[in-house]
């Protein structure tokens, strides 16, 4: 019998790296699958539809969020987001995993769910970095940085709430860090109980 | 502020391949130490005293029991196996991480004195893969592997108190395995509050 697969749910400071970081995890561990967001807001350059989100026209959201089709969802400025509920549960129960990268918000309303998920939070290098970081953004008016600073410090006081924190100084160390707590989560003794049952029924 | 240092506790049923493991997982990770047991009997072959065990009289080993300086201690066969309490505690208070290789009765021994520890499993391969290693071991009677097969079922029964299994099949995927472990354990977020704290500080 497969275990069940783990959901690790990530969430970061917009400015922390987490978008390149979380495509490289999935490309270099087996078994684990990237959770594709759905949205309403038009694609900024670069996104691919069903590869950065799944592209959405409002009528048809608003259609799914009434079937329950979402784990969770929100509004942000008008748009909407949302997190399929049934692309997780499939792949969870096949025995892959799923990496789920989602804003602190996103992911308190998950925990309340009382589902089995590993929380990671990661941090960038420091605040300073952050700053400068959403800074070369060159799509952000000072107001808006100075909102996703406000943001990012309301969201780092929800980090006790995660199970694992990581900086991301070095995206190789912090790469690192991912993989370890990922492969660390999978010899957990509560995921491995059919291993060790078939194991004792040869003593 | 330095962090504590995370204490690991790896036990296996004998002829899982656990002393190779541990020398080459202390030889590969940065601030990981292993902690040296005491005991009264004679070396064997190849063992070096005060790196495979302290090497100590009798009358030395019930002297230091007496002045409580074991974290556990037991006797096998008529003789004494004790966990010096001094340096596992030196180490940990100035922020490294120890490994401590103990038999099964020895981890639920320190189990039961509710220290903050992380618990790891090491299985062989197969069973019938242990029945052969025991029997290549020339010194065994095939009544003590018998006796040997006997411990490791009941060593066993036990694991499900461990927070991680690891299967050694192959050696380097072991040590994969067990780094990742211990990667992982040093990001878990009640052991980095004082890194959280001082972010925060910073926004």
């Amino acid at each position: 019998m497969k275990r069940r697969g783990i959901l690790f749910i990530i969430s970061a400071p917009s400015g922390s790296g987490k978008t390149t970081l979380c495509n490289r995890l999935v490309e270099s561990i087996e078994g684990l699958y990237r959770s594709i967001s759905m949205t309403t807001r038009p694609p900024r350059t670069g996104e691919r539809d069903g590869m950065d989100y799944i592209f959405i026209e409002k009528q048809e959201f608003l259609k799914r969020q009434k079937r329950k089709e979402f784990l969770e969802w929100a509004n942000v400025f008008g748009e909407y987001y949302g997190t399929p509920k049934k692309y997780i549960s499939h792949m969870l129960n096949k025995g892959s995993d799923v990496l789920l990268s989602i804003d602190v918000q996103g992911a308190m309303k998950i925990k309340r769910l009382h589902m089995e998920a590993c929380y990671i939070f990661i941090l960038p290098p420091s605040m300073k970095m952050l700053k400068e970081r959403l800074m070369n953004r060159s799509t952000d008016t000072s107001k808006a940085i100075r909102e996703r600073l406000r943001i990012a410090k309301k969201e780092l006081s929800y980090c006790h709430k995660y199970d694992y924190v990581l900086i991301n100084n070095r995206i190789e160390s912090a790469l690192d860090g991912l993989r370890a707590i990922i492969t660390a989560e999978r010899h957990r003794i509560w995921r491995n109980r059919d291993v060790i049952h078939a194991f004792g029924k040869n003593i």
